[in-house]
């Protein structure tokens, strides 16, 4: 069904069933999400971010990632991504079987402190122990350890976010035992020269093998130029959320993540492969729609209007 | 108030009162117009496309347009566009005072057939007419002549558009008589790639000075990314519309513009200067929010989220 990772040129990670369903009230059942996320990967998505072990009371809406991950596990060729907040979350998610495990680090002290009451040098501290945890773990159950670098572009406390501070957490997250660190526009304060320039600052420091993914979001529309700019630097990786499900992108706590669908329709118009079949991809967003409630919206351009006549994608269909 | 045309690194033209008003029904008055178009200049647009010498029958929305191009005229330093189909209507801007003119040539022949009843023989030769008649008006009283190179990134009737048809008509556009030729991707197809070859093949065609604006529309969610290309590509004039208005997208007849508050965000991000005073741009929003029926949609993200925390802008405000 899907083309094996060395036929793609660019590796769209679907944080639909995390980032997306985080900023969801209603509860989605655990059998919708299953189907969902078998919807995403027959589509040709290879790598899906679907939950995290966080509290269950402080995010309801994914206290069965353990569960999801286990589903998700038994998915030929599907990396399966989780995020985590501490040690107990990494526990967890190595107990379920994550191939991929990232802790989030807000280059804001202000925002990580309050978003989870720990400074910079506590955060370090816990990613230090979630990586030997991995570390002593067997080959067979090691999952993959990403830094992200949250609040690189911009914070709505502190404001601007100057990219040697950036470069000082990404270095010191490579010490404390990631095996690479990620970039994430939080805020969507991003802007196509930023993402450039902060990209070659970040990949000069910690080397360009140990950072090739991107987390943007289109809170004020900048998503996909911001994307042509993390091309451009080089990157491989680029988060997005079907639909750009994460609730409206200007309320207060929504992630406005860029759209799967708009991202996977540039990317391929340009020729480059993502792996993704069209048609399996409206099929996706059909599963999603049937299982969120009328009142979520669905965002993104290319679903309605449809691909152009005579359009023919990189990936072959 | 505004910042004459040296001092800034890209030029904003201003469809809304023409491209996007055109696709909306209920009809605006005279006197909202003026107030609009007003706003638009008094935030620092230096072009604004103010309406079209077409049908008053065919497109009644713009019957107006020589009392709208009359007060458009008063405006320091703002150039007046306008659009027109034919001869009549050139006479008709003329006679009106119109700084500069557009005259949209569909390279697929099948659309110009089915929009305009006219091949591009036949529409190359009204275009030479045009150009005769600009010609022999005094000084004074001689717009600027643009040939819009319209479906130049594909049809909805005839799918892809090869890159030497559009030089093609590019060249003969010129020679026709055209002070410049301007790239328009009419059906919302075009991709970022897409953008920079055809703009490179038509510059070494026809000079890259007789090629410096695109009309881009985000019927795909493609219109910010396809800006990036136009900007490497050395484009240095971009339209856009005040919300996006043209309707829906995706509907029938939708322009689906690019929104011109977040093109401003994007580059005033980047440290282009468009010569635009954020605020006074979400005042004029606001009256055109209040000049539109409740049930026609404003669309762009950057107004709704506001600025980022700390941003400055390239423009001083």
């Amino acid at each position: 069904m899907s083309l094996s990772s060395s036929s793609i040129d660019i590796l769209i990670s679907e944080v639909g069933p995390r980032d997306g369903l985080q900023s969801i009230d209603p509860i989605m059942t655990t059998a919708a999400k299953k189907q969902w996320i078998s919807a995403l990967a027959a589509a040709g998505l290879q790598e899906i971010e679907v939950g995290s072990f966080v509290s269950a009371k402080r995010v309801p809406q994914l206290a069965d990632t353990g569960e999801i991950v286990l589903h998700a596990k038994q998915i030929p060729g599907l990396t399966v991504a989780v995020l985590v907040a501490n040690l107990r979350g990494a526990e967890a998610a190595i107990a379920a079987g994550a191939d991929k495990i990232t802790v989030p680090l807000s280059i804001s002290e202000t925002h990580s402190l309050r978003n989870v009451g720990r400074n910079h040098a506590q955060m370090l501290e816990e990613v230090a122990a979630i990586a030997a945890l991995i570390r002593a773990q067997p080959d067979s159950r090691r999952p993959k350890l990403e830094g992200g670098l949250s609040t690189a572009f911009g914070c709505t406390l502190e404001g601007r976010i100057a990219a040697p501070q950036v470069v000082d957490i990404a270095e010191r997250l490579m010490m404390a035992g990631c095996d690479e660190v990620g970039l994430s526009d939080t805020t969507g304060y991003a802007n196509p020269k930023q993402v450039l320039e902060l990209t070659h600052a970040v990949r000069r420091a910690v080397g360009s093998e140990n950072l090739t993914g991107i987390h943007l979001h289109n809170t004020r529309g900048q998503g996909l130029a911001n994307v042509m700019a993390a091309l451009e630097a080089g990157l491989t990786t680029i988060d997005a959320s079907l639909a750009g499900i994460g609730g409206c992108p200007f309320a207060p706590g929504a992630s406005g993540n860029i759209v799967t669908e708009d991202l996977v329709f540039l990317l391929e118009s340009m020729g480059l492969r993502t792996g993704i079949h069209f048609e399996r991809l409206w099929q996706a967003r059909r599963v999603l729609r049937e299982n969120l409630p009328r009142e979520v919206e669905l965002y993104g351009f290319t679903a309605d209007a449809g691909l152009p006549l005579g359009f023919v994608p990189a990936t072959p269909q």
